[in-house]
């Protein structure tokens, strides 16, 4: 027989296999999202050879830096094993899940057994000398004063009394705390959990254009119009009052009225459309107001029990201070000119899109993360994100991830109208709550299923939808032509179906039906 | 605003996500089972940021050293792509996934959509100096040679010839081939499938004690009865002829027939107390005959179409030579004797277990991985193993992979009538086929159920269900009271339900009935 070098399997002593933890998101790739308060379940299948009692435990900690502290898992049969913890803060948690093989406890078990057995008191000695020396072992970890504890105990157990020291909880619990380690098996890698407060999950967005709710009519309204004007948004019932971008807007290529390409003189251009003369994404638009005056929306916001969100828009129109202190960051055509964002044949130039990979990337991304750092700062927790979809996966999660290292009570809503998966992906990667297509989903079966979708984990442990009848951008046909009990129909739905909803004012409560042209998702004027 | 440092997230540049690859055991942790001729198909979900063309490719090779060929994997709608491959060789099969964004693909997708814009004369200049541009990037990773004929395109491009440049195949060819790859996202960990001999998945086992095939009654029977006896196997129809242990069997401790705890003079005790005074795994029974009559009865049972399969017991009689040899291979009690086999209060004193986790562990692994290799050398290709789950998973997961490491053609059919999520464990880490309940799933709904749970993905790919209406130890019920119909329709379920079926003969066929004692499982004599 040839000669044949015996490779070992680097963790053969591990006997047990720990297998299908859930909560999962992706193997533990990405966390998984619960709320403050929430009773968080773990559950692992484990399975050992033969017969042993195995010792199984949830190991847990808030924070990189936290405490970790560890309770047993129990079994609820088949090889199914459960722990849980109340997530009582918000941030990041991690776990992990240890398993062994319990040599203490299967020979307490066993030695219950043997004593049933007919050659029971002859045996007796030899089994209590089994046990002695699995208690002997324990004293090989622990600090000398203890290990003399538990040497007496092994003393104890070979003698006549040991059916008292049997009986001292204090054995198995100092052999517990002191038993080798080194046959344990852990599984990799360590979970996250990331915890939010419960606005994350239960949430009413109402979402308005500031410089629409003037109280003379043709006048631009203002953040103090709205202000003065909030306690009809409170009253409704909403918490999350949403501004699209209120900074200054850029007047080259500016679009018209109805999506017209060019714009008229009066004509306030796409709020989209961030940055001119005035600032860029740190600055208030001034038709909208001061700083003061947005500090008076919020904290009339706060004390109506409702909360500021802001538009997180991530690109420029070609007014923008960054687009000529920062040319680096723009992607250029070969003649030097700056391409603009488009979706060939379409072109869109009052945006200018960023180039994420530019060499110049670091100080790019660093200036993306002080706006929302920035805002932050002025008391805005919530951020709706416009199309989150079009900028890289890895900028998001690294900007989520800066942001909530710090101020782990911001949240990110999704506005990402794309494929399924793409909208997902987003979800796992950060953000707080995602927009669905329950705008689209009118049918009765189309609707049950994608709330079924939805809201079934594994996703719905990452992806918390955000049902919205109606947006500035979408007026769905249903409401086009189904008058006010569609109207009502498609607000109930949302509000009643997922935790998270919203509406755009006061186009929705005003019944507004009137699309732009005659086949089109789009509102006129 | 306090000074902050950009942390980079490593991969930021892979813009591309790769997701829920299938078929998948565990996440890549567990090889997935196929056969030798099928087309594996390999899906998964790809997405990006955008609206870039992207470049999917699957990557195999057959083999720790095989030569890696990569091919294109195709979208089939959601952002689920697929391609397949014929695994024409048994043994390790390795794959990854790539993707990236494939900018000339993009680039030439939108230069099409581009032309139909009213200012595309205007702009057709600018947009092939951007195409020429990526061209030109694949130039540097390209040998000198090939580097100028890039170039050239790159020319071209710019040049009134650029419609030509562009139409040939060529150019796309290059541009791929010579792509830079650094940002392309790499599927992590590789995977691996293993390909077996189509009789893993497709077998009909026949099971009978050699020494119960003797032609006068009373008389030990032999490997040469049983030779000449073979045509009557095979004209049944099996393929596999499945032989209990047929080494040397220990005398203490032996039970005697219906397993009495004391055996008589002429009781030939249990064939899996294994090891004598005539040898022990490596050994013949000399009263089954000599490796003489074993390798007629392998060739004859190989020109009739038959293979042999062994037993595998990993365990010893008491009087098995390891015992003397290397004591230091078994448990032991305080005061030094062996410990015998139990589960308590039982005892099993004909068995002694193997410590699997001995100091002396390395010789014992080599050793048992020996008795394999041994029999491999006799022209044995399959092994029935005995209760693996009482052995440590990570040795068989080692004994496997080390014997197929030369002998890709070795099948193990594990025997573990245990949990559930044992028995999945064990095909997970390599057993070819397993033992299943179908045995006791005799009412319709409980067998309907059962052939869906392991027939069904993931499970069925990594789990072959082998299903028995009887083993030596099992007489179901069913069949004590059933009669002929019913060991007909036992028979038929197994054989027509899944790839591989077995029977414990000529039990079956001579419709024996006789329980050893009423309201017992167990065969009488």
């Amino acid at each position: 027989m040839p000669e044949r070098i015996v490779e070992l399997p680097t963790h053969w002593r591990r006997r047990v296999a720990i297998d299908r933890i859930e909560p999962d998101v992706d193997g533990g790739r990405f966390p998984v999202k619960r709320v403050r308060g929430d009773e968080v379940v773990i559950e692992a299948d484990i399975v050992c050879d033969g017969h042993d009692e195995l010792d199984c435990r949830l190991h847990v900690r808030h924070g990189d830096s936290g405490q970790w502290t560890d309770m047993p898992l129990v079994c609820t049969g088949n090889d199914r094993w459960r722990a849980s913890f109340i997530a009582d803060r918000i941030g990041g948690w991690n776990f992990f899940v240890t398993a062994r093989v319990d040599a203490f406890a299967t020979w307490r078990r066993d030695l219950g057994r043997r004593m049933e057995a007919p050659d029971a008191a002859a045996e007796l000695p030899l089994e209590l000398a089994a046990g002695a020396r699995i208690v002997e072992a324990a004293a090989h970890a622990a600090p000398p004063a203890i290990a003399e504890e538990i040497s007496q105990f092994a003393v104890r157990l070979r003698g006549p009394v040991w059916r008292e020291a049997l009986a001292d909880p204090r054995l198995a619990t100092l052999v517990s705390r002191y038993a080798d380690r080194r046959d344990e098996t852990r599984l990799e890698p360590v979970r996250t959990i990331w915890v939010d407060r419960a606005r994350a999950r239960f949430s009413s967005w109402y979402e308005l254009f500031p410089r629409s709710w003037a109280t003379e009519p043709g006048a631009h309204g203002t953040l103090a119009d709205v202000a003065d004007r909030l306690d009809y948004v409170a009253r409704m019932g909403f918490d999350v009052l949403y501004l699209p971008p209120i900074h200054p807007i850029g007047t080259s290529f500016r679009k018209g009225q109805n999506n017209a390409l060019a714009a008229g003189p009066d004509d306030v251009g796409s709020p989209w459309a961030i940055g001119g003369v005035d600032g860029g994404h740190t600055a208030i638009h001034p038709q909208l107001g001061t700083f003061a005056d947005f500090e008076r929306l919020r904290s009339r916001a706060e004390a109506l029990g409702m909360e500021l969100a802001l538009d997180l828009a991530v690109q420029c129109s070609p007014d923008h201070p960054w687009v000529r202190e920062h040319p680096e960051w723009f992607r250029r055509r070969a003649d030097g000119s700056i391409r603009y964002a488009e979706n060939p044949p379409k072109k869109y130039q009052d945006i200018v899109p960023f180039d994420f990979a530019c060499p110049a990337w670091e100080a790019l991304w660093q200036a993306l993360l002080e706006v929302v750092l920035f805002w932050v700062g002025e008391g805005v927790k919530i951020f709706r994100v416009d199309n989150p979809h079009t900028k890289p996966f890895a900028f998001w999660e690294w900007l989520i991830a800066e942001v909530r290292r710090d101020h782990p009570d911001v949240l990110f809503l999704s506005e990402a109208f794309t494929r399924p998966k793409t909208m997902f992906r987003l979800a796992k990667l950060g953000f707080t709550q995602s927009y669905t297509y329950f705008t689209w989903r009118t049918g009765k079966e189309e609707t049950a299923d994608y709330l079924t979708e939805v809201t079934t984990p594994p996703l719905a442990d990452c992806f918390r939808p955000a049902f919205w009848p109606n947006t500035p951008d979408i007026l769905h046909a249903t409401l086009q032509e189904g008058g006010r009990p569609m109207f009502e129909v498609r607000l109930a739905l949302a509000a009643l179906s997922v935790g998270t909803w919203g509406i755009y004012g006061p186009a929705m409560e005003l019944l507004e039906a009137e699309p732009s042209k005659p086949g089109s998702e789009e509102y006129l004027d």
